[in-house]
């Protein structure tokens, strides 16, 4: 049946928005950065000595509303963009809900996720600040990939500190990044002072996120020509997100749609800010706006369970001190799939709206209903969803099911940020029937934020 | 810079092409299938034995032009195509070339492959039958994850017999498969005589495509309600991929550009019949028309060293008799990583056009010249390509690097089937620099085609 509304609908590269809308212009500033060893506040010449200057400008910048994104990163996100809008037709059939089902789809591109959105514009600050080589960390390996892509169109090096355990997991990953030119060392490495105590401690280790940090910044701090680049959490790389939101909503208009919920799941909030950022300006600015959820894991419920509370945003603490919502930086997620949801933290921006009532509920999701509802959704729709993006296929389907009960038809709009090609490991466990759940306990809960009250900024 | 031919070229939903063209129409019609054991015309009787009556009707149907695709193919289809038509503009400037590079891209659904296009109508016949179970084959496995969301989108039961070394060595392609509800039974297996017979010769075999092609036409033919689907090389198969090429000749229509060159690789032929199919019937209806050249593997050159004459569609020598470019059904393909190229012989239809001089050229190129050309291509546009699609690739560098050097600005298009996200351990061993050419002797070439005079249509 050809639909009056289409199944997918694509901007024309004209109309593609050729700026980010910076939320933070149009609500009360967040709790500032805080140096994390002076306690006082972080300064842009600090950060700047780390991370490249025009992402430092833009992390401190909550006044523009709209930043003009610059020609070069415009050239790239042609290549990719824009992401179609999807009409889930099948989905809605096999729930037999009267309710409107719509997602934007972030995972085709070769990265698999959204994350390419903020990589390609850092990739191009740096080599328009004369820098040469890069470092970061990658956890699962959606964000090191991203970057490996940017990097190589830009010409820049690249040096990704790959989770050792991940790096031997998933080869593929890092074969992907290699492909792309940049070199992948397994952390903890020699190559670092930091990562050579920690072999001297444990030459078994397999790693962490943590760990992968701080190995990164000291690499790039004590090399020339080079610096850190962060793929979630911060302020810029919510910015650069806002381009989901903003094509989004442009297409809705096109098919004269409005979302009554927008729904996206939540790590440190990259995709979330991105989907809900224009829809929530206008809430900002007291026009009619849709119902914003998050999603996050049982297994490590930040919002839901955690504590607005300043903490370091790594679980190396190195680096800046932020005021959100945690589970404290010691608390260790348990090994659920959804690598990308295995934050402690979420972003200071949505820590705040969240904290004000603007970001209307959080909710939580064990995996073993989360993969339920990926497979739900791979079957009907003949796309295999990324488990961190499943959360909110999860939450997206509990909202029609109640729509069928109620007979609204009521417009649901998610982020399906990435594919889950790389997660099969998981779906076969989830196949065999021997996906676990994980959920934390009040004292798990509690031991996590005990150490918060010593962190500068809480005392 | 914002161009006036955009980076992707979509064609709305309406404009999608609602019927399959029938290259078969406008040409002299092929040799005819044979009976194997009879050696006497094969006819459609036969065939639904084993296949779906309307896939075996489309088999013999070599005068309608255009076939319509009946509707619940559409909605399916409407789901993820059109396929985006995309300017190779970084891929351009990166040659330095005055050429202009145009790609079909196929690889943008959950199979990763044009595979996709066939799987879903094939499926439908089963379901209209009254079919209750399909049977099949996977080597490499895009086939096998094609057919198994088709199968899951039609309520069909799936046995997929996949290649024993290939279900061990890609279980994440075996866990996709299983996660769209089909069976996947490792060949060569105890649920067939055949594999009883083969294991009891060799208890550790590994397992070959034809055993796996024997197995499931076996279990086909003795189950109710059950048939076996093939993924390549016949007809109705190469009618189904026409859609690429309707497609993509629409799109180059509306952006007012006629390719002088098309290129797709070849294996079985199924993806180099769909990019060609329009625009060979502008060849045949005595038009004006692209230079058409197919690409493949040195190591499998059907096409540019094989022998036109009958032979077996499998290696294991249980289907049908074809007239096709063939290595002889004995012959034994290197290990390349370019599975889907792996193919003794050449679509029926295809081979008839080559001999007849209608498809211009066939080349060939070794893996590691391959893998060059992807790499490079993957560090232009962003986009990580499969082995097999990377075959036109690296030919269509080959004709862009020749404009460069005669200053001729020609109109390359080529067909780029799939994504290489499942190719990892190829893209590994060439970052490594392990990644080795095989090419046959001659003698390797006359030892495959020694045996078909003794096949029935070459006597």
């Amino acid at each position: 049946m050809l639909h009056n509304i289409p199944n997918k609908t694509y901007l024309t590269e004209a109309q593609l928005p050729d700026y980010w809308y910076n939320l933070r212009a149009d609500m009360p500033p967040h709790a500032p950065f805080l140096n994390p060893g002076t306690g006082a506040l972080l300064t842009p010449e600090e950060a700047m000595a780390v991370f490249c200057e025009e992402s430092v400008r833009q992390e401190f910048n909550n006044t523009d509303r709209y930043i003009s994104i610059p020609g070069a990163v415009m050239d790239y996100y042609r290549m990719y963009r824009p992401s179609p809008l999807q009409r889930a037709y099948a989905l809605e059939k096999a729930l037999d809900t009267p309710a409107r089902i719509y997602y934007k789809f972030e995972g085709n591109n070769t990265s698999g996720s959204h994350k390419l959105n903020s990589a390609v514009p850092q990739a191009y600050f740096a080599k328009q600040q004369g820098l040469t080589t890069l470092t970061t960390e990658t956890g699962a390996g959606q964000w090191g990939t991203a970057l490996s892509m940017a990097a190589a169109y830009f010409g820049l090096k690249l040096r990704v500190y790959m989770v050792k355990v991940s790096a031997e997991q998933k080869p593929y990953r890092r074969e992907i990044i290699r492909t792309f030119g940049a070199q992948v060392i397994a952390s903890p490495s020699d190559t670092t002072a930091i990562g050579r105590k920690l072999l001297g401690e444990d030459p078994n280790s397999g790693g962490s996120l943590g760990c992968a940090i701080s190995e990164a910044v000291e690499d790039a701090v004590t090399s020339e020509n080079t610096r850190y680049v962060l793929g979630s959490v911060l302020d810029h790389v919510l910015l650069h997100q806002a381009i989901i939101g903003s094509e989004a909503k442009r297409a809705m208009e096109l098919l004269e749609e409005t979302p009554d919920i927008v729904i996206g799941c939540a790590g440190g909030g990259s995709n979330l800010g991105g989907i809900i950022s224009e829809y929530m300006a206008d809430k900002l600015q007291g026009k009619p706006a849709p119902y914003f959820i998050a999603v996050e894991p049982a297994s490590c419920p930040s919002l839901t369970r955690g504590t607005y509370a300043y903490d370091f945003c790594d679980t190396g603490r190195v680096t800046p001190l932020a005021k959100m919502y945690t589970l404290g930086s010691g608390f260790r997620p348990s090994p659920i799939h959804a690598g990308g949801l295995r934050y402690h933290g979420m972003s200071p921006v949505l820590s705040k709206l969240y904290h004000d009532g603007q970001l209307d509920e959080a909710r939580s999701y064990r995996q073993t209903d989360v993969f339920k509802a990926a497979k739900l959704f791979a079957n009907a729709e003949g796309t295999l969803p990324a488990p961190e993006s499943s959360h909110a296929i999860a939450a997206a389907i509990e909202e029609a099911v109640k729509c069928r009960e109620s007979g609204q038809s009521k417009v649901i709009l998610f982020n399906l940020t990435g594919t889950g090609y790389f997660d099969m490991l998981a779906y076969q466990q989830f196949n065999d029937g021997t996906l676990v759940d994980y959920v934390p306990t009040d004292e798990d809960i509690a031991a996590g934020v005990a150490g918060l009250k010593d962190i500068p900024g809480n005392k």
